[in-house]
């Protein structure tokens, strides 16, 4: 049950056989693979978007290589989509359009990690929790932590501008981009941005083209911001026995002034889905908050201050009497067996029914219990499944629709557009981390006037007047029943 | 001595009139002022940069007066230069083709400030020091400090991306806007962004807008993000016998992880121009950092967090034996003393000199001590006085160049270029917070390449196709000698 690719222009049999040969001719018939196997391994990413099969798929090593793909495919009119590890939740990598798939994994360098300006320059192709290694082993930290990390890559991640549980604390990826290396279509070389921690040189090209989708242009070098990594961390696990409880307590500890690196909410489902996965939790809770506090002391040593926090927090959650229980994780492996079942959530609930779409939107913090109400109401009103977690300190909540039955698809849809409408009456925003993609696009004047929108359209010709550069993504076209 | 305007097409005589009665017609003769004293007052702003009179000025009370300026000057080929305080310092404000300045200074209402949300929605006319008296009696925090916020205004600190010396914790202007509503050129109205502390919807247009310079739209209402107040502050003062020395100890704090909200560095003429105010400083110093800490007490008591900071701080600031004294402020009034001398820096030091320009240039901060001696050594070989302070944890120091004599201007020139140059050489950028305006233009490309800058000129042709607002900014165009 996929989401059929929007009507874009396809590129013609000649135009494609001329751009292959000269894609083998330019770089080596070994990074140009128009194997099946290959192909079908990138039509896809890891949400319902369905793509079109692409006519080949680049394997680029370098910035050299994606700067040539780039030209060729211009040259002949054919249409490239961008692709890191393929991870994305919202068809942002699939080829809507056929053509040349740009994949960009096989450039997969830490150029440079400087531990005195706190900057790091990668290749897009870096897995994100690789990054985290090897920034961590030099007593530094990178704070994105999608929840794909072992597998999703930067460029992703740069091109979504992910986020992740410690967004709450951190900041998202954009807060971390300090410069970019970017082609554009035709084969334009593009640098931006610095390795200064502040600077106002120009328009913020770099904030532009993080999180564009990989509709602007493609990232060959990255420049990330570190900060020192946190000497102490401790984790707090609050149950209760109804959600609305757990998002008040969430609503007490913004309004206390504390700031947790993560303040996770899961639902009744959520935790139920966890329980499978064998992880034991208080039957009695119908809600839960994972909470983490880090700080970094000082002087090396010394805990004074986490053990304050976690007092008041412990207060906090447990105020007003709702709370069934509230623990601090007993040691690292509990804190790490948590967090496994939290990280496992999304694929867990794929087992809850045969069909899942999970959405992925933000309402101001104030009004979390109001949208966990409208997600209820409207999908009581559609008879439609539906489970909820997130990131609950950021109004961030992922609302998962799931289904067995085909023909409760058109429920589901509408059960989707209500939440969407009433995310954006309460203030909200239709993403917060997964992007617009395919899966969204038909969403986006439910939030944006035409005056945005088609000013959007204008930025993006001036980095791609050709319109070949990851067609059929952000913005509305047409779409058909699947 | 002034930088002249750069070569900028001029309204004809005729479109003014028409543009101007027309302005008059719809926005009502008080708020079209063509008095000679209001257009000399807003001839300039607080840097070099001499405008050109303008020929008129309009006073603008709302989103709507906004507009009409907009359209009525779009439609008669008039030039628009927008104006919040007129504090920049790069010429931002300045009028260097005539034409209508839009004054918004009238549109001065905090419209909100929410608690629950951490969210101050307020218009461009707004000082920034009574955004930060207003949110602070609500125990909230706008932490961006110009240190103009007696009088800049926060459409001003929005344009230019205006930081500060809490930068160094805290960021700067543009980690602080969520959203924007901005009429372009021609009068459409544009609302960007969002009001959820996260969102990925579409690209990062706000982003774009903040440190545009006014020469992407003008500024209506800005949506801030807030954060809660600190609870504790200290302030440490560390003298020592050079500015080496001083800049080795700013390269030790980063290095061991601290993060002071502010991490000041004053050399030795900026402590002369500090004692000529009446502060007393041991004479023995030749250079000075100003340290200030904060922290946010869980509980709502004790301060060992801080305590513990403080100590490190102290060490780290003493370590090596080559600082003459490190002392705490001993009360709030001391601590008021010291932040108001180097608030009055700026003004201070153009007392030392007949002449002053100041530069703002932003290196990693492992090059700080490198940028302090390229200062020294090209003003040495043009035989140009200059003093240097800044924000030092950000690497992002104001070199002052002083003189007396008319004739001593094209070494004064020679200086400058010389340290862009260098600046860039050492991985820097031209501009940490006062932007690039009429008086960096010409050093652009020293930073940017030829692509990026012919593409932001792209951008600006989406948002301003006829060119008309705010022209002769940023982009290099013809400057004539004054």
């Amino acid at each position: 049950m996929l989401i059929a690719p929007p009507e874009v222009r396809l590129p013609t049999r000649d135009a494609v056989e001329r751009a292959v040969r000269e894609l083998d001719r330019r770089l080596g018939p070994s990074k140009v693979d128009v194997s099946e196997a290959r192909r079908e391994a990138h039509a896809r990413d890891d949400s319902a978007a369905a793509g079109r099969l692409p006519d080949a798929v680049v394997l680029a090593e370098g910035r050299d290589d994606v700067r040539v793909a780039l030209e060729v495919c211009e040259k002949h009119a054919v249409p490239v989509t961008p692709r890191a590890a393929g991870t994305g939740r919202t068809g942002g990598a699939v080829p809507v359009a056929g053509g040349v798939v740009l994949a960009t994994q096989g450039m997969a360098s830490i150029v440079d990690i400087d531990r005195h300006d706190l900057v790091a320059v990668v290749q897009p192709g870096v897995v994100t929790g690789a990054l985290h290694a090897a920034v961590e082993a030099e007593g530094l930290f990178y704070p994105p932590d999608p929840n794909s990390l072992s597998s999703c890559m930067i460029g992703g991640n740069v091109a979504e501008n992910a986020g992740g549980p410690r967004a709450f604390k951190y900041g998202v990826t954009r807060d971390y981009v300090l410069g970019l290396e970017a082609c554009l279509m035709g084969g334009r070389v593009l640098r931006t941005g610095r390795r200064t921690i502040k600077g106002v040189t120009g328009y913020d090209v770099t904030s532009l083209l993080v999180g564009s989708e990989g509709t602007l242009g493609v990232f060959t070098e990255i420049a990330l911001r570190l900060v020192h990594a946190p000497t102490e961390i401790a984790t707090v696990l609050a149950l209760y026995s109804d959600v609305a409880a757990a998002a008040a307590a969430v609503t007490r500890v913004i309004a206390r002034g504390l700031v947790p690196r993560c303040l996770e909410l899961m639902d009744a489902w959520s935790l139920e889905a966890i329980r499978r996965q064998g992880v034991s939790i208080d039957l009695r809770a119908s809600a839960m908050l994972l909470v983490e506090v880090d700080a970094r002391s000082a002087g090396g040593g010394g805990s004074a201050s986490l053990d304050a926090t976690l007092e008041a927090l412990g207060e906090t959650l447990s105020e007003g009497g709702h709370a069934i229980d509230v623990v601090a994780a007993q040691d690292e492996a509990q804190r790490a067996r948590l967090w496994e079942a939290r990280r496992m959530l999304s694929m867990a609930t794929r087992k809850l029914a045969k069909y899942k779409l999970s959405e992925d939107v933000v309402v101001p913090r104030s009004r979390l219990v109001a949208l966990l109400d409208e997600a209820a109401r409207v999908c009581e009103r559609e008879g439609v499944r539906h489970l909820t977690y997130g990131h609950a300190g950021d109004g961030n909540m992922h609302v998962n629709f799931l289904w067995d039955d085909d023909g409760e698809r058109p429920a589901v849809d509408r059960a989707i557009e209500g939440l969407m409408r009433a995310t954006v009456e309460l203030g909200g925003t239709l993403s917060g981390e997964h992007g617009i993609g395919v899966s969204k696009a038909a969403y986006l004047p439910l939030e944006q006037g035409p005056e945005l929108i088609g000013l959007q359209q204008d930025l993006k010709r001036v980095f791609d007047p050709s319109g070949l550069l990851n067609p059929g993504k952000i913005f509305p076209t047409g779409h058909r029943a699947c």
